[in-house]
């Protein structure tokens, strides 16, 4: 049997109350969000288009633009928008592997 | 096009800014969270159990008691303990469907 | 205690083995998916835009194209990006709201 | 400009919609369990008791038991359940450390 003195059966609580009360600030700070959203919902700004625009600011600009330019590639190349602006010459450098790579995949 | 005048976009960056500030007190908390379980765990604690124990604190004790006891009477079912405590009798009240419906579930 | 009879412990084990199953056969998929991710990354493409390709594949057009003009306004009014195509009258329609909602939020 | 030639666009198209299927199967079968949950409870099964169950059906038996017992100890030692069992010096071994850690942590 494991021999522990009282002393950590105090210092257990001690553990499990600091966590719980974390927890806690934390339930409140993600209801606090929430409220936020729902007031700027309120007044007529989108909490989607909000989350997209606060994932961005997170992001290195050169990143974000990187980003952006690539899925508008990869849009052109499956017809999504008019590839005008891109011709498929602008996908990521491709290693020669053939289709059936895809297919096999 | 929509009509906003220049206080829409002053209000739309304190919405942002506020939720920012949320999100990053929150990221601190739950680092916090991690930092308490580690230094439990280095006193020789095990964090997955403390988490049962915090999950069982949010419960009513009786709600506890109960979902035990249930976890026991259905382990004795399917033979994962020893059934002399229970007889499959004390599974929960049945409504007489037969096997088949689990089968064809 | 409650009573039934020994068709509810098979019943029961039909039942937990059918999750099982379930669950085995789902946790193969999401490998499969790794699989595919991480072939394509083996090609150049990139996983992190093809998961937005296809989040955006599930949406419908009009709703993509929405929710991308509006990202765009909201940066344009956050400075994120030149606002020469957009005004700040481009945001959503404001309810006239002074700024101290966003700052009471 | 990055230089990539047509047939990458398809490997493209092929690894989204390989993509696509696949994540398809899975909500499918995502649908499926919780259909077979709520066909358990329709019977008088608790679906969270069954998930507790199939939890440890994944473990090995001695790590279930060992998880068990030191649940116990820790509820014991938290004076959650009857300490009759266990005196607290069943808990784990402990390194000497004193409450401030605890405290301070």
């Amino acid at each position: 049997m494991q021999i522990i003195n009282n002393s950590s059966a105090n210092q257990l609580r001690l553990f499990i109350e600091k966590i719980e009360r974390l927890e806690e600030e934390k339930s409140e700070l993600m209801e606090n969000i929430r409220e936020v959203f729902s007031e700027a919902k309120a007044v007529g700004f989108d909490p989607k288009v909000m989350k997209q625009l606060i994932k961005l600011r997170k992001m290195k600009h050169e990143e974000a633009v990187e980003q952006e330019e690539l899925l508008d590639i990869y849009r052109a190349a499956l017809g999504m928008i008019p590839s005008g602006q891109f011709t498929t010459d602008d996908l990521p450098p491709h290693t020669g592997e053939s289709d059936n790579d895809a297919e096999a995949a």
